[in-house]
């Protein structure tokens, strides 16, 4: 069959699929993964069939069926996996964020009704279709950026209702748009204001109320936050359990802030990922490596700690070398980090965090498909996996993390489809 | 005569334009701009001709002629003006970069052919063609963020020569697009190759080779970096004494990696702008405020401090409170800071030197067109001004630094005219 779409000319094609992986890519192989030269990529429909240096291309399947898109000489890779974003809420926080420019301490913002109850406040306030609306917006910001792949958590409901119906708006955002959505429940993001100083009986209620009527097969993965002022580890403990008896995979919020240990106790638990880890110590994550057999995937989250000036940065660069698998990602938040920039977050993570082009970039394709148990659809350039592409103005892959915080997006192609929206460029 | 283009129903119209400004905005100035509500904005041809309320309008000058752009509730603003940035230059330095992320020093990498001098041999090999395909290159990623005045300094050439060809390139990127690019000759941006450890000599050269070849109606500025390793003080102040004396404006680089003194210097001289000052003290800052009345603007450049991870940013809060007018700028060259996102410059000035986002949005408009120069031509929403215009899909002007990174623009005006390329989105 003739192939519907080839890639042709591809100056660089970071394929992100090494031959021998079973799992994340971890230690040396998160950097050790193939890039063909003066390549081409075919897909048949919504599915890469075929990939390889242009010399090796069969020209019978290219007919007058097929859409060519010349690359040009430019780097052409996956489509990115966005592993972590609070993609439904109401409102934002900027006139917050003023203030606190302004010198406002957190606490003097907490006192004025500011923080994430704020949030939370608006999220309750807003009508389905106001949430969807921004929903939508959010996620072709994200295109435009080339994310392909979304995971998008709950969490700013904080009680029953509220947090279904987020996950019901993240669902119906999913199916209007071409990214592909996947939920995660972080109802137990803080407790709930009707729970004041009683975060296990929120838990407890989240437990009773809401898991029970979540399906895995739509919801797969259940979160919470293990910080000061959120939810022990003990009470962390006991919840996330609860959730793998139900059928969840599991992720956690920890070491944000401080060293709790939330981390190492999800990853015994078979957590799919850990997120933030800024304050995760090198043993640490060598002990969770070790633990895990290097399945479980540290999320780390560099434009947290430059948005909330705390300039504390997982050390990625000890983890890698640690053996533990590293994925990137914005955390998009309207509190703590109001970026869709996913490249910047990348250029972040090689400046603050020691990561090298190579291994950043698997951090946000394939190590990212793993965090959110998409490795078979995803992340890296296969036969058989979704034809989920970008061309990036670029020729060659360390100059990704180079031009700082612009986007290098040229085209978007997601299952097959060049996006209409090409960023601006004019013609090739 | 009726309006050519219209814009109506901002949502907020920031004018950068207080009613009594004679110089660049300084001291509490800077943040003291009025923003219109529910605003629109005439032009006639190539420049604004009305603005205010819409609850003023004059509908009778809105007839079939008239382009009308609905802003529906957004921000819209004067076009950014770029007032640093290092266009014309060969090659890139992505490799060098990831060497750097690896660990090894500036100086293995000089002694492995790196640093400035590869940009200066990748430059002295390109034809003209070739160097001002990758210009305008530049030029319209500039324009996707919003620049619509553009300041470029030659100094990749480092001999009299290249150095003009440098400066030609510039002034043909500046005809075949519609960024108003200023030139400023910027030969002495380090000792040229051919002159190790003779930094006079080499400047002797530029006095008596270029500057008298160059028409101050064309090139406005001369520019030096003052630093170990380039230029001294007492070296600056003959050069520039010199280009003053030619007629030319004058620039310096100064306080970039240490208090040298040569912002204090330059600004004696009547400098139009001391660019970097990381290293300027607060009372250094005070003193340049009082003996220049304000005239000479500080341009702060936030993404190099990030770029090189060195970490010292200017105090640019300081700056402001002792009275110096601030700017902003990427800085955007190959080696130090390959960016052309000036909004993450903004942010990066409020998150790291603790402008507000008011202060900001001044500093990369109003007194940046002060910095070269153009505060008749652009930087503000005034009557007799050029069309640049922006509109931005934010509905307030504290959520353009709050967006951490991202690009904000949905549609750029220069000159009266709305550019085909609106960054992808999709329709309004
Ligand atoms: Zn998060
Ligand atoms: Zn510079």
């Amino acid at each position: 069959m003739s192939y519907t779409l080839l890639l042709r000319n591809c100056g660089q094609l970071l394929t992100l699929a090494p031959t021998s992986a079973t799992g994340p890519l971890a230690g040396p192989d998160q950097a050790d993964w193939p890039i063909i030269t003066d390549g081409y990529v075919a897909c048949v429909h919504d599915r890469i069939v075929a990939l390889g240096p242009m010399a090796e291309l069969d020209e019978a399947q290219v007919t007058a069926a097929t859409r060519v898109v010349h690359a040009a000489g430019r780097v052409v890779l996956p489509g990115l996996v966005e592993c972590h974003t609070h993609l439904v809420f109401g409102g934002n926080r900027a006139a917050e964020f003023q203030r606190k420019l302004r010198g406002e301490s957190y606490l003097d913002i907490l006192a004025g009704g500011g923080g994430i109850l704020s949030t939370v406040r608006a999220t309750r306030a807003a009508p389905d279709a106001e949430l969807l609306a921004a929903a939508l917006r959010h996620l072709a910001g994200f295109r435009r950026y080339g994310i392909t792949t979304l995971e998008a958590k709950s969490g700013y409901g904080l009680d029953a209702e509220t947090e279904l119906r987020l996950l019901r708006v993240a669902r119906e955002a999913g199916r209007r748009q071409p990214i592909r959505v996947v939920s995660t429940f972080l109802g137990a993001h803080v407790p709930g204001p009707e729970y004041p100083g009683r975060p296990a009986d929120y838990l407890t209620m989240l437990a009773r109320d809401v898991l029970p009527q979540l399906d895995p097969a739509e919801v797969p993965f259940v979160d919470i936050f293990c910080e000061e002022g959120a939810f022990s580890v003990a009470q962390a403990r006991d919840y996330l359990t609860r959730a793998r008896e139900l059928g969840f995979g599991l992720k956690i919020h920890a070491e944000q802030l401080h060293e709790l240990g939330g981390c190492e106790m999800a990853a015994a638990l078979g957590a799919i990922s850990i997120d933030h880890a800024d304050y995760l110590s090198a043993a640490g994550a060598a002990r969770i490596a070790r633990a895990t057999g290097g399945r479980t995937v540290a999320v780390l989250l560099p434009l947290v700690p430059l948005f909330l000036r705390q300039e504390r940065y997982a050390p990625g660069r000890k983890f890698i070398d640690a053996g533990l698998p590293v994925a990137l990602s914005t955390d998009f938040n309207p509190g703590s980090c109001p970026s869709k920039n996913l490249w910047l977050a990348l250029s972040m993570a090689c400046l603050k965090m020691g990561l090298t082009p190579r291994e950043a970039l698997a951090a946000v394709t394939i190590n990212a498909a793993w965090a959110i148990g998409q490795q078979q659809q995803c992340g890296s350039l296969e036969p058989g996996k979704r034809a989920d592409l970008l061309v990036l103005d670029v020729a060659t892959a360390e100059e990704i993390p180079y031009w700082l915080g612009e986007n290098p997006v040229r085209h978007v192609i997601i299952g097959g489809e060049l996006m209409a929206d090409d960023n601006g460029w004019e013609n090739a």
